[in-house]
């Protein structure tokens, strides 16, 4: 078994929009979704692009994507070649994830298609595709390609006005509807062959055409090199598209291709997981990094990542807790340029979290629940559309699920923790951890009679249940992040004057004051014989089964959650919430105690997102469950190859790759059965190794230094690289 | 017109439930359903007692419904005479408001009936019925009468273990399934014929048979003498019914009736409105007065009246703030002891309001949505039921109707205002006072960071918005219970020891300096434009109209309200709300204000509960809108004439007198017409008599003396009686 590919035979439209998934390239810029050349819009093809958003009438906000670029069309003697249409010879496609490269081997009778294409890693404008075509018959070849803004949009158009031009490379420049960003995209071929060439050009498109009598026996060889670029990049993205792609053709695909793999080696060098025992385990986790990897921001220095990653528009392209709590692991530990970057997006991105904050009455930093450009929030009152009566049903994700600003002053802490490295907090991330800090102390409700301090009203990571009290992870991570405010004088303790400053220009005295009161009154949640209570009154909800729970459903596309869920007036979760919080702060809580929460808590949980299995696999480590952490293990790392997970919300596709999967699956690789963790600014392991498993090996980086985590029967060690 | 009755002629069987509600007799102590003698099941005959409750196994726990034992069977010749059976020649209902009598007139044919019956004022365990029988055909007729608990129930059975016996009376006890609770009745009858008479027992009823030839022109006629006691009542009450049917007979039935009518005479001396210009508005004050009269606790001295009044079991026989906001006005300006008992009742169940409060983990009292006996909270956490799934949705109003102990505090301070008598609050008055701001304090919601006292998660008395923060009209209720409680040192002044020592017996030190802050720091609502806002973020609600939102129903009979319903995301709201407090408290806002509000809330008003004509009438009158005065009035004094209202939810009935609106007609007529105010424990009118009346009067009573309140087109006045 190659366990550094995932090969599929044969073709069928109603998985084509998974295969768009399952075979993804993409290197942080953008995201090609694994369609064929030929894909029309009943297959999704997309090449979505970071970072830029638009919003078309009153749909919501999504990211724009790229004028159609690379897409090749055949046709012999008249007749389409489209998989789409009818079933080939044969059709074998494939995703090199040591690579990137997208590999079809199509066999259509006349002519069998082989093509590889990759988006390139060295120069991050920059889509190749090398086709090569085997001709089994005489007749008149076709090839049509070149760039339209026909393309497929959850929530479009979002393309207007395109101009093209034909010189060297075929070009088009188009603006956004809502903000006028500009979007370009160029595209020149190189081909071994003679033909006739003609251009066609319509409002929305430019194609060149292709023509060529052809023999038996032949082989030809094309290679399209396309770019894009937006006004966000620089000025003139029309001109700088075009030379780019020119200057690929220059130095031809094969030149191109090596650069691309040569940052491919530099990646797996650094976080590669090496697993010995289970090749279907070994393939899933280069899946998982392969994923995680190829949609890092690596050209950007303060951006993050969506939580359905480059895959397409779905999720508005928004950025979720996902990014601190399941991408952020893998990258501090191996790559903390990436993780700088994401926390550097929260950084730039605090005016939104101040203006949210404001705009509910607080004050403070109220990071979006789903973050768009400028820390915008993307997130509306009305996420769920009722099965019955199609009406938008009122959520409160948006205003109640107050843990985000923790989880982004955790990772941050986190950050230094790990990289040693204090220069973030200086650049911005010390005033955000003051800033969410301050927004739970202006969140915090008291009475008049009591000390205490709760989180009244409030949603946890189990979403199914809204508006509900002293959410223990809530409570937990909102005094965390007070802490970890107070525990900045500690870390500035060379250097008073440069905190001292931050803090007079936030204005914080007295909220550093009220910090150190608040911390110590934040209620404690109830326990019962060693089980958290998930919040105040969950003890008391109906307790049954989530079979039972799904029984009651009156339509299987019904939400779960809410005063109208099925799952909402009982003891059923979505996705680990205690569990969550007891995998964050493994410190915090003794064995005994994780281990009743995980009995209570697994059976009653759902694992209606892909957030969960992950936290259940890491304290499922800690208490020696290691079949059920292996099976949650495979779970997580395996879901970019089955493809699936919840892929339609009624009218609207919602599928995508699961990058907190991919980063849980390192979580889990990492930080469970290696048990690395960090002690005094030094990494230690404390091995879990399912029986699965004979040996695990991985590098990571700590305080600046390498190491290589090695794991097997005999016990765990760590070696400077 | 006869004012004082209400006359309907024909039968339809799917009027019949309406019609037991239209023609019901009642005495405090139990209601007679305006049915006919014969009626069976599907005719909802009842009688329902006052404060007994009984849960029949997990569904809700409602009023129990004593043995039947006024219902008379006739038939001819072995032929039913039933009026659901068949048409008959002619028949004729009618209620005597005046006196309390229902009357009917029905043409069988062979038979004619006419009867007259009443539950007695002058003894309360006491139900009598005279039948005429008209004979116009020879025949042999048979009458069956006797006692029976085979009856219809809402969520019953309720009465188990009948054992029935037979003397002068028949007789029957059995005790209710929940508690024990024996529930007796007795029977007996006196007749004008010789009959041959038979008996017939079974396990659920005793029956009396009475069988004689007739001949046309005959005319007989038959008294039934029925009682109901219960062991709440006493010792033995299957020997007191008996000995009062027993005695009842021996007096007989023009005796009984006398005194039963003098009772009568005496309430309407002391309560009636009367009016000149419009007969159509005499008849309804009539009926309004009449209903809320009958079901008055004259024979208790700690008694409430339930939203449905005695009308049936519907609304689980609960006590609502509709006791002390709707019907407390008239009783304590015409029958100041009703008002007492209304407010004993709160005092004595205390207790219930303690526990209610501990239970949400909350000190002071925290009065029941739903009171049922010992103030029991009757209301559930699902309180209504999804047309679509069939699921019962979680709904809040046991958790966050916050304002019902506000209101008991309101009525408890007017009670002494208006009577000038504070021996009810030294009887426990000033203790609930005193626990209801409490029970504020507690409840009051503040942040770490400033100073002013909320109310955060709340219901307001519109209950379409579930959950809302700082609805104005609980703010102002907990402001004023707070500042009631403050107020009781100036009421007491001369005897301080006696509130010191209710002070100290509850422990209220501390509590005393909370309440003068925290009296001070709630928040105000925000206004624009005059109008305030009835909770935060109310303004920024989807703004459309009543019709609006009926068109999104995609059920008739979905529920309007919570984050699923078709309002709750709207401004369209249930009921009077901020409304309601400018009418509450009118010394508080000026005219402007209150034109400002009722112009804004007026069109965004379903008026989907009984309490809300009445307090847009009431400010409507103060701001000169008197024609819609007028409207909301006759609309509010005509409900339990015109019958109807919200009768069914899904498959329960819920239809029943409107006890709420029966008050509101008083109020409009004497608090908005009339102008009825106190000043300084003086009262005054300030007229707003609508052009339909040229003509007002009726009696009041305050601080122990009587007036009469006069108003006409000159001007009104009022003179001591």
């Amino acid at each position: 078994m190659d366990t550094w590919r995932l090969k599929k035979e044969g073709f069928e439209l109603s998985e084509a929009a998974r295969d768009g998934n399952r075979f993804l390239c993409a290197n942080g810029y953008m995201g090609l979704r694994g369609t064929v050349e030929e894909a029309d819009k009943r297959e999704f093809p997309a090449i979505t692009l970071a970072n830029v958003y638009d919003r078309y009438r009153d749909r919501w906000r999504e990211p724009v994507n790229a004028p159609s670029c690379l897409f090749v069309r055949l046709s012999m003697n008249g007749r389409a070649l489209r998989l789409a249409e009818k079933q080939p010879k044969g059709h074998i496609a494939e995703i090199d994830y040591r690579h990137g490269i997208y590999r079809r081997d199509t066999d259509f009778g006349p002519v069998r298609l082989r093509s590889e294409r990759f988006v390139s890693m060295a120069q991050h404008h920059l889509l190749a595709d090398r086709l090569r075509l085997d001709i089994a018959e005489d007749g008149e070849l076709e090839i049509l390609t070149g760039i339209s803004t026909d393309i497929w949009d959850i929530n479009g158009p979002h393309l207007f006005g395109a101009a093209f031009t034909k010189g060297e490379a075929l070009g088009c420049l188009a603006v956004t509807g809502e903000k006028g960003i500009s979007v370009a995209a160029a595209q020149c071929i190189q081909k071994d062959f003679d033909a006739e060439e003609a251009f066609r050009q319509k409002d929305d498109c430019v194609i060149r055409v292709l023509r060529r009598r052809v023999k038996r026996g032949e082989t030809l060889t094309l290679s399209v090199f396309a770019a894009v670029c937006t006004s966000l990049d620089g000025e003139a993205p029309d001109r700088t598209a075009e030379s780019i792609s020119i200057e690929a053709k220059r130095q031809g695909f094969d030149a191109c291709l090596t650069a691309h793999k040569a940052v491919w080696e530099d990646i797996w060098a650094r976080s590669e997981v090496t697993v010995e025992g289970d090749d279907a385990a070994a393939q899933a986790l280069h899946a998982s990094q392969y994923h995680l990897n190829c949609i890092a921001p690596r050209h950007a220095h303060a951006l993050s990542i969506p939580a359905r990653g480059l895959s397409g528009q779905t999720y508005k392209g928004a950025i979720f807790w996902d990014s601190e709590m399941f991408f952020f692991p893998m990258f501090v530990y191996t790559q903390p340029e990436i993780a700088r970057s994401l926390l550097r997006y929260r950084i730039e991105t605090l005016g939104g979290a101040l203006a949210k904050a404001k705009e509910y009455g607080y004050r403070g930093a109220y990071y979006a629940w789903e973050s768009q450009e400028g820390g915008a929030e993307g997130c509306t009152n009305f996420n769920v559309v009722d099965v019955f009566t199609h009406r938008p049903v009122r959520t409160y994700f948006r205003d109640k699920q107050i843990h985000i600003s923790g989880d982004i002053a955790y990772a941050l802490r986190k950050y230094y923790e790990i990289t040693g490295d204090r220069s973030l907090l200086e650049e911005g991330g010390a005033r955000v951890i003051l800033e969410c800090a301050r927004f739970y102390l202006s969140r915090a409700n008291c009475r008049l009679d009591a000390e205490s301090v709760e989180y009244a009203d409030v949603i946890g990571p189990d979403e199914y249940h809204e508006r509900v009290s002293n959410n223990a992870f809530t409570n937990q991570i909102a005094r965390y992040c007070m802490l970890s405010a107070l525990k900045l004088e500690e870390i500035f303790r060379d250097t008073p004057d440069v905190l001292r400053a931050i803090r007079d220009e936030l204005k914080y005295e007295n909220d550093w004051e009220l910090l150190k009161k608040a911390s110590a009154a934040i209620r404690e949640p109830v326990k019962r014989d060693g089980v958290t209570e998930q919040f105040d009154g969950y003890f008391g909800l109906e307790d049954c089964s989530v079979e039972t729970v799904r029984g009651r459903l009156a339509d299987p596309r019904e939400y779960w959650g809410g005063d109208h869920g099925v799952a909402g007036t009982t003891q059923v979760i979505k996705q680990a919430d205690v569990i969550a919080m007891l995998a964050l702060f493994p410190e915090l809580y003794e064995d005994g105690e994780v281990a009743a929460n995980w009995a209570y808590y697994e059976p009653r949980t759902e694992h209606g997102s892909s957030l969960s299995a992950c936290m259940y696999a890491l304290t499922a480590c800690r208490i020696g469950r290691l079949n059920e952490a292996w099976e949650l293990f495979m779970r997580t790392a395996s879901i970019d190859i089955l493809g699936g997970g919840k892929e339609w919300a009624g009218e609207i596709y919602i599928g995508g790759t699961h990058p907190a999967s991919n980063g849980g699956a390192w979580m889990i690789a990492a930080l469970g059965f290696a048990g690395l963790t960090m002690r005094n600014g030094i990494p230690e392991v404390h091995p879990n190794l399912p029986a699965q498993l004979t040996h695990l090996r991985f590098p990571i980086t700590s305080a600046g230094k390498r190491y290589m985590v090695d794991v097997s029967r005999e016990g765990g060690r760590i070696e400077p690289l």
